[in-house]
């Protein structure tokens, strides 16, 4: 039998996962209103399952940070979500990484076409920052622009496909990791604890549980990439090895990925331990990441 | 001689466009910082030269209204720009328009490759964020999302791209010219107004005049697709029809859309003299936009 702890946090994070499918379904343009095509090819890929863990840890910072404004935080959360969507539509395209499935289904431009992917990651885009700009906090905009933009996600999505093929050191490895999938998960965290009104010394700490787990999920996702189980991945394994991608295990090999990865957890478990917290869901968010088989 | 009122106008217009330039260069990052083809992309694209007409919207109606503040308004005026920009990048792209000349030079995806393209317009568009946040006031944030998603800008590039190849109507023209350039140039001139801080009186009418030169602007550059000069407009001329685009001659024929684009340049106008300023150069971008041959 599972530990109540475990039990209880995978229900936790079960009822974020379906408030969060309501909500992205209610603020996702309808499919029946002009342009359909358009509206069709971004609801396809956002409401194509996935386990939300960006706007989970937006809508935990921000609650157990004392935030109770669902109507504030709620819009917030989902814009990470679409932002995290719109760059895997236009990552998977052909002249990017031209991956064909995707949580199982086909990839955007499969279903639709490349034109029509190509708007509706933009759609997505925009959609993001209408959505976070409804806080009325031009500070959470900012942040988000700073994570996503070529300093942040953009700046790793380049380094990841110029270091293609190349021989790369971990230091560079950890540059693209860091940004490719750090800097929004580390966003994620700090929008809901900046909206629940934080002081600077919390949001420092909590910022480096963000970093910790952004991290984590990366090697995750190098190690599951060639160990996982494709069926429960719904995407290709072994592609990364295919297109000479830059990889953790890739240059530590894959016993100190594991450890390092794990490393990380701890220490993000540790940091949210800090805070005393009646229910410690930041502690059961990072073992779920620490975990996940998919 | 050019008349003293004409002169003046193009002489303003003149100082502005170089004065956009200079904070355009001053916001994009550096070609030498990491990821520095990305950065690259992006300034060539930017710095290729444009009218700039939207920025210039913005620091007009922000000017025009009272507002005195460069250190506001100037990221919000640039932010217009990128916006601009970002969507020609991917436009111009081979799965949507497939052009291979844009202002003169080769477009963005012909001198460095697709994968750069589409990256280079995704930084372009959060960068736009990142600016117009700067101002501190999520309401102008939220003026510039509904204008470029999929209610503005992407919804009139869906549709167009749609209406390729089949007989359209007037109406059908219009829905397409309002949102695809209609809507950012109304947003122009709304974000300045609104930051310096107009009634919502003023704000309606402003808002008239930009939708009357944003669909102007808009069915003059079909008129310049036709019988326009090709070494002036730095790109192809014939190439809407070439796509089977949907243009306004296209429909009306071009007595007609020459004396629509006319009457709404003049009913901009008269709507700008209703506010008595001092420089009504709402009026001379107008008659600009009336006149430009390129």
């Amino acid at each position: 039998m599972m530990p109540e702890t475990a039990a209880s946090g995978l229900e936790y994070l079960e009822n974020r996962r379906r408030e969060v499918d309501v909500l992205l379904d209610r603020y996702l343009p309808p499919e029946d209103r002009y342009p359909d095509r358009l509206h069709r090819a971004m609801r396809y890929s956002v409401l194509a399952g996935g386990k939300r863990i960006r706007p989970i840890l937006a809508l935990t910072a921000y609650e157990s940070f004392g935030g109770s404004d669902p109507e504030l935080i709620n819009p917030v959360a989902c814009s990470l979500e679409l932002v995290h969507t719109y760059s895997l539509i236009h990552d998977d395209l052909p002249c990017m990484d031209d991956d064909d499935l995707r949580r199982g289904r086909l990839t955007n431009h499969k279903m639709f076409d490349e034109g029509t992917a190509v708007l509706a990651g933009d759609a997505l885009h925009v959609l993001a920052f209408e959505l976070i700009a409804r806080a009325d906090s031009a500070r959470v905009v900012r942040e988000l622009a700073a994570a996503i933009g070529t300093s942040g996600m953009l700046g790793g999505q380049m380094a990841d496909v110029e270091a293609e093929g190349r021989d790369n050191s971990l230091d560079q490895i950890l540059f693209i990791h860091t940004r490719k999938t750090g800097a929004l998960i580390r966003a994620s965290v700090r929008v809901g604890a900046i909206l629940a009104g934080v002081d600077e010394a919390t949001l420092e700490r909590i910022t480096g549980y963000g970093e910790k787990i952004g991290l984590a999920f990366q090697i995750i996702d190098d190690i599951l990439d060639i160990e996982g189980d494709q069926e429960k991945l719904g995407k290709k394994v072994g592609s990364d090895c295919k297109n000479q991608k830059a990889t953790y295990p890739g240059v530590t090999g894959m016993d100190r990925a594991r450890r390092d990865a794990d490393g990380l957890i701890d220490e993000a478990i540790a940091i949210s331990e800090q805070f005393a917290l009646k229910d410690n869901h930041f502690a059961m968010l990072a073992r779920f990441i620490g975990q996940r088989d998919s």
